[in-house]
């Protein structure tokens, strides 16, 4: 389901695509997991664009229901058939080997190996992306046609195979990175990516390089709101984050899980528990007015850490704004999930459509009409063209008009520009201009 | 409009459709009315499957702006025609005497007659259900076709006609049924049927059959709540067990009229005056998830008893779940609505999906989460298949994520249900489990 | 956009749709403005039809964030060509000068004067509308093939035109018309309408010429409600009146804006800034059950004085009931707004739909069923009929269910109306028949 893409004619954004399709690049070779130093090291890179803090939270420690598992490390794994040669490597692809799998130095017939070995027979020449963090267990990914290959030399010639896997699964931490840009108020906008996904591009090299990215943007400039960014492993991380933050995370106000913005698939917005909290109508503000074709989801308990955030005992206004969602591209948790995958183009994109979300909630202030009665005179104060004419004036007039209407200090400026069926960002700019006339107040 | 009707494939509902039919067909030559033996007798039949009381209110008794009104009672009733040959006879069908008819034996030419007689012109072969309560009169219905030829007898030959009907209408008692199946608690489920017409299969012995096989069945099991049957004449019985019952009526929490459940039409439901009660939420669940055409009406002061359950003093929250719904089928009040016109299948498959709705009612529960923050580890209880893959266990998973993420203490099963948009089923055995597991409470 | 009109049968509204057409082109060669002789001759001329009252507001008057601005009368215009020939003579049309245009009396040549004025090349033989009442400025509007001829005797023969508006632009007053119909209760209804544009017949004269014989029948009658019927100058007219009198202002329970009746377009609801006021539903249920085509619109704070009456600080239930709206319709603000253009049986049509809504909002009371507990016995009060059969008479059997059933203390019978999709007219006769029978109590 391929969309056009709204090009971004602004050569800053262009740049944007091409830092954040650089930085998937550089980290697309380290094999993360849900513990381990593959996770330190993305962290690290990130560094070099924001100051993040990594966190450690040890092996053991107590997470709500959950415990925080043991560090997983690996160097390498292969197998090698009876010919001494490496038909699998772990070297070529991080996904050849079952993530968190147990060390293991064996020899055994394919028969036997084969109830290790995962492949996609409908997908034959991609390799999946496999996992087994809760049960201990050892495993290979390979293409079908590898293991067909197999097979068929086993025809020819029978023989052990040799099998290793170089891992350490044992006492450690969980790591996790955290960066908080403060705002004028305490409470924030959490943005949150999960970073335990090996050689996976869209999901979620993406979401890691556009947090990344948008966080370094904001940095730039005076916020309202504190932005708090998390990059984290999947759902052992939001649980460990949620677990040992309670009083932060009740401060959170409005919040975005970033996965899968790299594809050329329309925007997918899923929204949050409570379904029309002001994050999910902030999106659907700036999705509709955009032009382009999207999505939108109901909340489901299924997905990415939006479960753990929306969980009832939180019930925080955490949507997620991807573009083809989880599951839904055939390249998902595939080999073919590669940096060819993803376009500088359609990350710039969704960075415009983020940055776009973040300043709705800036801006989307509830104002008193300083002159309830009637309208004001706007020609007075020259805010009302006397000769009108120009469509654009038209527009900003009609604006204001209905930023004064609606100003009665119980509606937002997001509610007033859906019910004018105007852009956010003219409504909020005319209640600006009105309220350097002293036309408007802070309700 | 004929629908395709789910086969039921359990034979206990084959063997209940068989049972209902039997029932319908002993029950079709009683001649019934508001009052009277006909009534008594069709109660009497019904003790032979359920320990109903027999209830008698005396001619009257003041029932709220209501009197119980005399009780009739017919032995014979005919008219012969000059040469003496009985052209309508009571004893072949009892729709033939206008029902409530007053006494009369008289002699007059047809001319006279045809003042009291009934006929239906664009159904020349049937024999109209017509009755006159509430204002004394007496008549004989009859085929179209039949009183064409005694109109063109009356060419050849004139003189006049013989008239009998030997009834009575007199001081008695108005007669009802009542089956109470106590639960656990007091709060009740009105199980309402009109029991006042005479040979008319689907309006409404098909009503009373259902009530008896569902009461019948319902007692091998204990319950949460209490059910009141009520077998009673149409209008007045509805008002005059209101109107001793009140206290008894308060503890309505659901309810629904039984009528027209034989035909082939689609399941109809029409809703409470409340339009939004759990009956009617839990009706539409079941007829939605169960896959066959439905249709949903709006309340309407028109119909069955369910106009004095919902009256606005009482305002129950008491629906009707028929199949065609009355006066919209051609053999409605006439006598093509005979035994061949309801059906084993249909009275079972309208009966499966009354024990589904209670089914709905008796499940319908508020758990909180006792693990509300983030989502519990189902895998260390064995609740999280480590396997996946097969569809029923990934429907199944799914539907515990949502009772989980839906336990706030304030969602219903069913409300958690419409919103996973899965069966209801699915939702309360996943309660179960996670109830089983300690991951749930009551609310 | 031509819908075509239901012919009003009653020989009373043809009546009225001719004497409307009669008023409005006695009005139409007066020069009208926001102040000013044309205002006080309009209004003298309807004081033979209603004895409203004639308010003037002296210039300076601050009326909230506005101030009564000087007062403008006009006796002549003209400009003469260089032959001394008038080629624009404001005795033809009110329409050729600049509606409150300063005095002026010069000579200049074409290529000067052109800066003032105003044509439409798109339609090129009509004249324009245009006024600039806060801006001190003169003009005149003319036909844009007049203004060819002119630049083509330019080519032959050069000189100086002659100029002459004789104006005064001094301290006066604003003149607005009033009249009050009292009621039973002050609760108000509100009808307004502008009487400020010169010759322009649906804009507003038809508005002027309905309100009046609006005013004029319903002085025949008893009123639930007091009427006031506002005759003002657009914008600074509604404005100075509700700064003068914001405790009549807060007793108006509905209120309707009333302009452009007299096309031949369907009829357009602009709903109140609150959207479900009363006054919104009472007109949508009379256009929806009237059976012609129509169009609703949400409240925008553009239009005519619904903008001041429905400003946040007022907030009144108000909306505008048109035919076609302002500036959709190609004559709008031109001279082809003309008596021609407003046709007697499209005048008489809304003034039927005015009167049906004031209808629904007299009669739309909220009952108390007295006899709540299950239905009344109709038929021992004869309001049952015993036959039944006629269409008519099922209808009205119906609708007395209905209001029994609705009548709960809570919904009024435009609430029932609706439920029941019954004309309002019908629920609430036989409201009327059973309040009657002491079945219903006001609430």
């Amino acid at each position: 389901m391929m969309t056009e893409i709204q090009q971004p004619t602004n050569p800053d954004h262009l740049d944007s695509g091409a830092k954040m399709h650089q930085l998937i690049t550089e980290l697309y070779p380290i094999c993360r997991s849900i513990t381990g130093d593959g996770v330190r090291q993305t962290l690290r890179r990130l560094q070099s664009y924001i100051p993040l803090t990594v966190h450690e939270v040890p092996t053991g420690t107590q997470v709500f229901d959950w415990t925080v598992p043991k560090e997983w490390n690996i160097r390498d794994a292969y197998v090698k058939n009876p010919c001494g040669e490496k038909v699998i490597d772990f070297q070529k692809s991080s996904l050849h080997v079952l993530n968190y799998s147990t060390p293991v130095a064996a020899k055994m017939p394919l028969s036997e190996l084969k109830q290790h070995l995962y492949t996609l027979p409908k997908q034959p020449t991609l390799i999946p992306y496999r996992t087994s963090y809760y049960q201990e267990n050892w495993g290979f990914c390979l293409t079908h046609e590898t293991l067909q290959r197999l097979e068929a030399a086993e025809q020819a010639e029978t023989g052990d195979y040799e099998i290793k896997i170089d891992s350490t699964l044992a006492d450690g931490a969980l790591t996790y990175g955290e960066f908080v840009l403060p705002g004028e108020s305490e409470e924030t906008v959490l943005i949150s990516c999960h970073c335990c996904h090996p050689a996976l591009c869209n999901d979620n090299l993406s979401g890691i390089a556009l947090s990344t990215m948008l966080a370094q943007q904001m940095s730039a400039h005076p916020r309202r709101y504190t932005y708090r960014f998390l990059f984290i492993p999947g759902t052992i991380g939001s649980i460990t984050w949620l677990a040992l933050h309670e009083r932060e995370a009740r401060q959170i106000r409005h919040g975005l899980v970033v996965a899968c913005v790299g594809d050329a698939g329309a925007m997918t917005y899923k929204k949050s528990r409570r379904g029309n909290a002001e994050i999910d109508r902030a999106v659907q503000h700036v999705l509709k007015t955009g032009g382009a074709p999207y999505k939108l989801l109901d909340f489901s308990p299924y997905g990415y850490d939006e479960r753990q955030y929306c969980s009832p005992g939180f019930n925080l206004p955490v949507g997620s704004l991807t573009r083809t969602p989880h599951g839904q591209f055939p390249e998902y948790h595939t080999s073919a999930d590669n940096p060819e995958f993803v376009q500088p183009a359609t990350l710039a994109d969704s960075l415009m459509q983020y940055l776009a979300v973040i300043d709705v909630l800036e801006r989307n202030r509830t104002y008193c009409n300083l002159n309830p009665m009637c309208e004001p005179q706007l020609g007075k104060r020259g805010l009302y063209s006397a000769l009108g004419g120009r469509q654009e004036t038209q527009k900003n007039q009609l604006a204001m008009l209905w930023v004064l209407n609606g100003s009665d200090g119980q509606q937002t400026l997001l509610d007033i520009a859906e019910k004018a069926d105007l852009p956010f960002t003219i409504i909020a700019d005319m209640a600006q201009l009105l309220l350097e006339h002293n036309l408007l107040a802070l309700a």
